[in-house]
């Protein structure tokens, strides 16, 4: 979800941002440089919640800052789906001198989600099993599945407690489960933008699951390196824009303007008839946000990432929300937007509520914003005013 | 927007309803017969407003009940996106007793939009002055032209004057435009769940056309009849079915189940792994519409359909409201949907609130319903209450 550089007109031909796909923050702050960046590789099978295993996943991560002696300065960010464990480049603000982390201080790591393309284990790896690339055979990674392998991250670096692990979207739920597989290793986490995805949540993950499965290069997942499903995995993009997005953001900044390109949306379409014609602005936006997406992501990587999405339920297997959340010793909050309709400000307080009924210290606050879901990203000096 | 008759179990396996694409009304009204259908061919060329024009096109109508001697009783009913001539088929609670529409006092005609595979020529019929079928060289048709063209109809048919003229989505652009461009014809228009479209709006049709054009039967537009391209067309109706209903909809009635034939979302996918797996509900619901909707439409005439919609604005090439909705002598009435995310309630009164400046009697009126927008179609009997 980077969004944080389409402001002005300039915006559109902005450079890639590379790798991690998020630029520099809107107020130019310039990224922090992580202290290491690395792999850590399991030294055993990962059993997964699926009941398959993972033969010694890699994990990728970035550490700013540094630990102290204690080891009790540590501070966990999750990213969201096709982040990076580069938290720097895409949470700038959150850095901040006197802001919500400090780098003088805090010691803050970031590890790439299995199932990802930039670093830890996926699709895209090889099998040490059987020395071929996973593809479609990659299996289901859970939320819990990736907090499991986290802590055996932090304990090979010695690390012991969390004063503090937060994420916004898919890194909220990972945060959340951190305060529940680790409870005694989590001081306070905070768990923003997210709850279990509602059914239309989980009808947008389907239908840029069909965009990517139905493009003929796909292939079954067995598609060439050189030649992978772009217009597919475009489209997905595309579609999943639409609900990091609220529809006012929109209209002020795109409204029913015609592309900024000069295109004209009653003229002729290319083929010189009247079945498509150029594009609105927003149309034009979009294209670019789908192909920049596909410069810097994997199609199977999406895939799997939208299943871990998508299957994140912690209530799920339980008898009920205490048996569920009684393990947690964190204190949570939670952060919910305006105007996010991926995952509803009420969906949020609801999912905070039933924490605090199991008598677990809970609060919730709202975040106002004409952003959509990707506020979290998109004002992020606000969140972090909030998360202080 | 076809969406009557999944609230049961047993509604996604009902047959297809037909041409009309529309089911019997839930309360199993029977839907009223035409007295008349056939077609009506301009013994001209209509000029279009994008310059381009139409050789003798036809249209397909319908008539429900009888015109008077004094020929003073006729109602035209406009329909949307993908709907028929057949108004009784997909709006049979308005012909109930007591109701809008009275055969026994109304005569009700519906004519089938240009651009559409029912009847009227679209992009499936043969141009005759090449002899070869459009395809993608059908040209933009505007709203104003269905007007016009319909007028011409009902000049043939000696109905100099309506009494009412009304339609949602689509429909409520034509049923306005009626009242601009046929100021003395026009006693009353109804217009329900529209407003120029949104960028949110925009957005939602640039990727339902991209899903049809990156289709690899597409072929330009120029595919062939036998090999139409389905999976494409399926997205598209898949990605539009979002945006006709509400989120709070589709969590009461689909929720975060797994698909009702039995499938677990958390199992293994058909190629033995782990990027897909079993679907939920949503989005077997979802396949479902998908594949119902290719059997009854043609891509080409959607995409003809989606330019005409978005085109839409009666502001285009005026220098100000007044200018635009002077020639207005009907008393409209316009209808929001409470949880219309497509054509939102703020956008429908924001453009009533614009005509009625412009000294023209108007008045708005919402319509409560967690339906979202396909609620005039879902909701027909409220519908009709607020509508006498």
């Amino acid at each position: 979800m980077s969004l944080m550089t389409e402001r002005g007109t300039a915006a559109r031909s902005g450079p890639n941002p590379g790798r991690g796909g998020h630029a520099a923050s809107t107020s130019g702050r310039p990224a922090p440089e992580p202290t290491y960046e690395g792999d850590f590789v399991l030294d055993e099978h990962l059993l997964l919640d699926c009941g398959r295993t993972l033969a010694n996943p890699t994990l990728h991560y970035a550490v700013y800052g540094r630990l102290n002696a204690a080891r009790d300065n540590a501070v966990l960010v999750c990213h969201a789906l096709s982040g990076s464990a580069q938290v720097g480049q895409w949470w700038p603000e959150l850095f901040a001198p006197g802001g919500l982390l400090r780098l003088d201080h805090d010691c803050v790591l970031c590890v790439n989600l299995l199932g990802s393309c930039y670093g830890s284990t996926g699709p895209g790896s090889v099998d040490p099993e059987t020395g071929r690339t996973y593809g479609p055979d990659f299996p289901l990674i859970s939320i819990r599945d990736n907090v499991r392998a986290q802590g055996r991250l932090l304990d090979s670096l010695g690390i012991r407690r969390l004063r503090l692990v937060l994420g916004g979207s898919i890194g909220g739920m990972q945060a959340l489960e951190w305060s529940i597989v680790h409870p005694d290793r989590v001081e306070r986490a905070a768990i923003i933008a997210v709850a279990p995805l509602g059914a239309m949540g989980l009808a947008l993950n389907h239908l840029q699951r069909r965009a990517i499965q139905q493009d003929p290069d796909w292939a079954g997942g067995r598609y060439l390196p050189q030649r992978p499903p772009l217009r597919g995995l475009a489209l997905a993009r595309q579609i999943a824009m639409l609900s990091y997005k609220a529809p006012l953001l929109f209209d002020e900044r795109f409204g029913r303007n015609p592309n900024r390109n000069g295109e004209d949306p009653r003229g002729l379409d290319d083929l010189g008839g009247g079945l498509s014609g150029g594009r609105y602005d927003i149309a034009g936006y979009l294209d670019h946000q789908g192909q920049r997406f596909v410069e810097r992501f994997d199609a199977n990587a999406y895939l799997a990432i939208l299943r871990t999405m998508e299957t994140w339920d912690p209530l799920h297997g339980h008898a009920s929300p205490a048996e569920a959340f009684a393990a947690i010793r964190a204190r949570l909050t939670f952060i919910g937007i305006s105007s996010d309709w991926l995952f509803p400000p009420g969906d949020v307080r609801e999912l905070a509520d039933t924490i605090r009924r199991a008598g677990v210290h809970t609060e919730y606050r709202e975040m106002t914003s004409d952003h959509g879901h990707d506020a979290f990203l998109a004002e992020q000096a606000t969140l972090a005013q909030l998360l202080q």
